[in-house]
């Protein structure tokens, strides 16, 4: 559904051109907590830089909160949907896992805004986002199955499968910040290098034969990329 | 300087217990700003949480500012240190790295408080603070420094030096969060694992003899991590 480039997953409310007031919204707010923090940031402020006028915003949002549900969303969702898409397929795990970490790099990377701030928002820990959390938790429980099974079929020398788990998934989140620039390097070459170094660092005894693998498991479920991450975007 | 045990860094102002009314302080702070934000606290909440009044705090502290850097310079000053003294000594590149890699991790998981959150606070943006995102900016330069030098003598198997360089500073970052739990490792296992899972992500030619000689040149500067970690804080 809609326009699908190389591999590289598009995500609607990306495009900052012809965005719609939705969009916009996103956009200023994004920009907005990422200079003044969630607490200093106002509705007023949101829709004053989005163009809109306040009325306008609460047609589309109900407030403050919903916007950053919905942009934190985008940083757990589309990879909780996608991992749990290629554990639903056979395959072994390490190439499991280079299809889920490129995949999920690559939606990090083209993300338009720099959400690194929200991770520690302290307004995240707030009880009406724990669901939210929630979602982080269990793509972090995806990541763990696919690297505990991956250590126990012995295609991973690891000791402690959980704890590079843990390593790998900071290594993930670490990637939405964009300060350190982009390397050069669009999302999808993003997804293929940390996939690469991520192989790497969970020990696995076959890592080219992971990238083949787990490519061409990217290759089969395409469709799924695509659709699972228009579906999270159009709500 | 101070008692010292089993090659662990001993940061003054680490003891909750016996603390000092600047120690009490920065406890408080750290709380606070983990739970509601820099925005959100103000000195006489930390002054109140510390069990002073707010006057007394401004006899240790200029204000919210100082506090904050205080506590973030824990981030980055004891591993710029102890990063300059190993640059300075006769080591390979890769010996290098695991030295540096495993106290700089060692350190971060001995904080007695939660930083994660003030890593991305956007207060710390604004240009009072450049000053201690330029300490930042100069640690990310030495595990580059390290990195090309390992990368262009073989030692890791690296295309892109400097990419690595991010993805390995962006993991040291992701430790901070004490969200994901311990692991039932102390701070010099955190430091040891992580630096041995840094070194497989470098794609280090010899993982083990980096371990030993990494660890051989710490042992070696022992007196250089105290004094350098205690430097820091004593100020």
């Amino acid at each position: 559904m809609g326009i699908r480039r190389a591999g590289r997953p598009r995500l609607h409310g990306m495009q900052r051109s012809g965005a719609t007031p939705e969009e916009q919204i996103l956009d200023a707010a994004a920009e907005l907590f990422a200079a003044r923090g969630y607490a200093g940031t106002s509705t007023r402020a949101i829709a004053e830089t989005a163009g809109l006028r306040q009325p306008s915003l609460y047609y589309y949002f109900a407030g403050k909160q919903e916007i950053l549900a919905r942009l934190v969303r985008f940083l757990w969702q589309p990879a909780l949907a996608y991992g749990r898409q290629v554990a639903a397929v056979d395959a072994a795990p390490d190439a499991r896992l280079y299809a889920l970490l490129s995949y999920d790099i690559e939606v990090l990377r083209s993300l338009p805004w720099n959400l690194g701030s929200l991770f520690f928002s302290p307004e995240l820990r707030a009880s009406e986002f724990s669901s939210l959390y929630e979602e982080r938790f269990q793509l972090r429980e995806v990541y763990r199955g696919f690297i505990r099974d991956g250590a126990s079929s012995g295609v991973l020398g690891l000791d402690d499968p959980d704890f590079a788990a843990d390593l790998l998934f900071g290594l993930t989140e670490s990637v939405v910040d964009l300060h350190g620039g982009d390397h050069g390097k669009d999302p999808a070459r993003w997804g293929i290098e940390v996939a690469d170094s991520g192989l790497r660092l969970l020990a696995a005894a076959d890592p080219s034969g992971a990238r083949a693998a787990g490519l061409a498991l990217r290759a089969s479920l395409a469709d799924s990329e695509e659709i699972g991450v228009s579906q999270r975007s159009s709500r």
